[in-house]
């Protein structure tokens, strides 16, 4: 299948989801149980974790964790609390003096990379006390395509779960890519919202006119319709090479590129956490994460080859500049969408053919909720 | 009636309301059913609704509506979100540059004026996709005395709702005046105790000195005793011309007004959102909002009589100082009031015979909570 | 007992909390009903209650009282709101300017000091009021020590309540210390973490180097190991006077200590809202309100002993300095082990015999949780 000729698509006469899914709490919550605890959540680049410091807190979903580099250089997650009286242990203020050790700030308790509790002082003395069981909590963990990935409840891998863009991450090298330039929003809009809104371009023509010179809403079309992972090609218009205000390279092309993956970008959403969006010239990452029932975090990396002396100079600013535009954009009418769907006389309409991704979401959203549904 | 011979008045052995009345979430949410969802709700003065954009967002009881002149020149209201995905339609930004149509800044939906849908982009493909039954979502919406009243739930007209005051609409045609100032507060009170607090002078002596000289509280009377509407007029000092500051004129006064009415100022409370002070010069009118249980905002507007070249000029910086001076005074007392009715071991106490019409408010207001209590 | 002989200390296979102590709403209503109405509470310094305006309105567990001199001078404690409209009468705006009566500012109903309703305008109109029954609502308030204290629902006397340390009260001669400084706090952690931090000095070492010298963690001993009250003596380092940055005396001894009593700070925890730190010097105050579940308040404030002219001046800035850094250090790992314990994977960990005293605490808390539990 490929952007030339688009298949009919259709959206099959669905309707909107109801406005509780972007106002409930118990929803939300219900959200945690069934999609947030179970699934893999992108916990950020391989390269954002220094070598040197080794040690990285970070909050997924409202839980704190740190990733740490083990004796063996595997990335491992931790609970980031102490055995003893729960003290958190890693910090922003602590982790880069954090040495080969992970030493509780409280009461002195200390850890190894590999979470085992190495010493305790004055438990000995305690003759019940059993080192061996008070070793750090464990979250599972792995690194695929250069980005580290966590989940707290693994039903798979991360290669099996993302086996349908997994030719992708091939093709593209993503895994070889380097972390170029780093864009953090607060959209005050419900996470599904943004999904829905980069499943469809429908709404290219009047919300991103500059995009929609560069690749014609119509030119889309879709490789994954169902699942998890969903999405597809848009041809780029004769005039542009990649996505950037004035249609140009930021950079030489990825690889081994074939001639159809320079003349298209591909989008793909990766439920619940991830927006991959490769472009001939670079990849760009959308990381979504909840803060609430009405407000989600964003960061927005670009992710580049890395340069050796004789190759041609980056110029991404161009590529920055149309994404922070683009995605200012989005988020307006994420927000009026969260604005009106929060109204209670509010009631789902109809979606058009060119929105039969965003029913696709709705659906495994829908169905991933059920299946866990009390 | 008038108020040289006022009648003996009683508040009947009547006690204040219990504490939960501005602390209960659930009573708040009692209100929303039975009250501001079945009252005329005063939204603003007509001349607010500048022709030329003719468009504006507005939100009452946390809902967000917009008011449109249709394309015959009647005032309606809609809510404010699209019949497709929901986004806003109208914003504060968007008002001003909405032309004949109500486009949607999401994926141009767009109605007409009577909240008909016109066009739908790329919605022809849906077989079963009905135009008709995609308008948008009308509230009721009337123009009363220059005011625009929107109910969410009517049961009568604005006409049959303000009967009680319709000859002071009339004598000092309200229709004809011109919104002069505006004065908004955040009042960290229950908006029982704003209706309360307008509704007896016993606070005057100690809360109002510069009032009291204006208006002796004693030469209070009550035309209307019992019901939504109540309140009555209060005899101006022989020193005094109107409510200011010098205690003169702000400007000449209004029309055909008779003798005793330009010796007085008529107050009335109209429950759920408006407060209307009739001067010999001037309309001052409050209206409150309820934000949350424990606080409001209010709006004074200033009323004027419109000016031709030749008349005297307005001066009405002594009322506005004057309103502006006292409004805070009553403010202070109300917050007073909800810090200690919060107090769980508060008990309401008796009222005094000068708070008959507050006892009068709280009856009504039980009764209209009860005629919906679950 | 003295501090060169401490016994041997267990902290009996105890484990910590569960997290949810430091998380529940519930719980902390439990408190309230278990803990905060039934208990003496501090409610600050008897020289904070300044004769000349003898006024002073303060909020305790979110309840709105004030403290005010009767016409006996004995203090007294009545709920801050008037009998008629709940209004609250004494403010930290008026309570300076209130004279011999308490005169509520909004319809002028005034009160003796000893809280009798002495005049309410308008009122003898109403056949059956009675103003012996709208007295102000009084909470029992005594002085014990130079302090006030309050008490919702008292089982007891403060001096019965407090006679594990009245011994220690009288050999500091607490009563005649007056306050010479004061710091304040807020803290993102539970209060229960804050005694229970205060409670031990296993954390010592690692987090207060500086109180680590001058009285090395090893030297303590409990005088006071079970109950409400718990404590007891730290040894002085050879090379130190008292706790400051300088090691050396703020100021005189305190009257007759004794040399154990002069080599020696007692550390006592009084449930649940003071620390009390006895040095030879000075007396250090720790007043604890609870603010939500993971938020306090900590008034910290430093008594001496009243000079006359001859004695030695005071010198309080290095004891002054050395506490506020030690405070700090301290509410640091109580915050982080709000955040770990908040974790919903957070299990409590063993006790080390050093924290005898937290378990002790531990114990009598859930003692009287469980005695209202209902």
């Amino acid at each position: 299948m490929n952007e030339s000729t688009p298949p009919p698509r259709s959206a099959q006469g669905a309707y909107g989801i109801a406005g509780e899914y972007v106002t409930s709490e118990a929803i939300y919550k219900k959200e945690s149980d069934a999609i947030f605890s179970r699934r893999w959540l992108c916990a950020g680049r391989l390269e954002e974790l220094d070598p040197s410091s080794s040690c990285l807190p970070i909050t997924l979903e409202k839980q704190n964790l740190f990733l740490v580099r083990d004796e063996s250089g595997m990335i491992r997650a931790f609970r980031n609390f102490c055995r003893h009286r729960g003290s958190q242990l890693v910090t922003e203020s602590n982790c880069s003096s954090m040495g080969k050790r992970i030493q509780c700030p409280y009461h002195a308790w200390t850890y190894s990379r590999s979470g085992a509790l190495t010493s305790a002082p004055n438990m000995a003395e305690n003759d019940d006390f059993d080192e061996n069981s008070h070793g750090l909590f464990e979250v599972s963990c792995e690194v695929f395509g250069g980005f580290i990935w966590v989940n707290f409840n693994p039903e798979e891998t991360v290669a099996e779960w993302l086996q349908p863009v997994a030719k992708h991450f091939q093709n593209w090298q993503i895994s070889d890519l380097r972390l170029g330039h780093e864009l953090v929003y607060h959209v005050e809009a419900n996470w599904k919202l943004i999904f829905q809104n980069y499943s469809e371009c429908y709404h290219c023509p009047i919300v991103h006119p500059m995009l929609n010179r560069l690749t014609p809403y119509q030119g889309s079309s879709n490789e994954l319709d169902e699942g998890p992972i969903l999405g597809g090609p848009m041809g780029l218009a004769d005039s542009s090479q990649t996505m950037s205000c004035d249609g140009k390279y930021a950079g030489p092309p990825i690889g081994n590129l074939t001639a159809d993956q320079l003349r298209s970008v591909y989008y793909f959403t990766i439920c619940p956490t991830m927006f991959l969006s490769l472009h001939p010239d670079y990849v760009l990452i959308h990381r979504i994460q909840r803060i609430d029932t009405g407000n989600s975090k964003v960061v927005c990396q670009f992710l580049f080859p890395t340069q050796s002396s004789d190759q041609q100079k980056l110029t991404p600013d161009q590529a920055i500049e149309f994404w922070d535009l683009t995605n200012r954009q989005d988020w307006n009418v994420c927000e009026l969408a969260q604005k009106g769907m929060s109204d209670p006389a509010y009631q789902p309409g109809p979606y058009s053919n060119l929105e039969s991704v965003v029913a696709a979401f709705d659906r495994n959203y829908l169905s991933e909720l059920d299946s866990k549904r009390d």
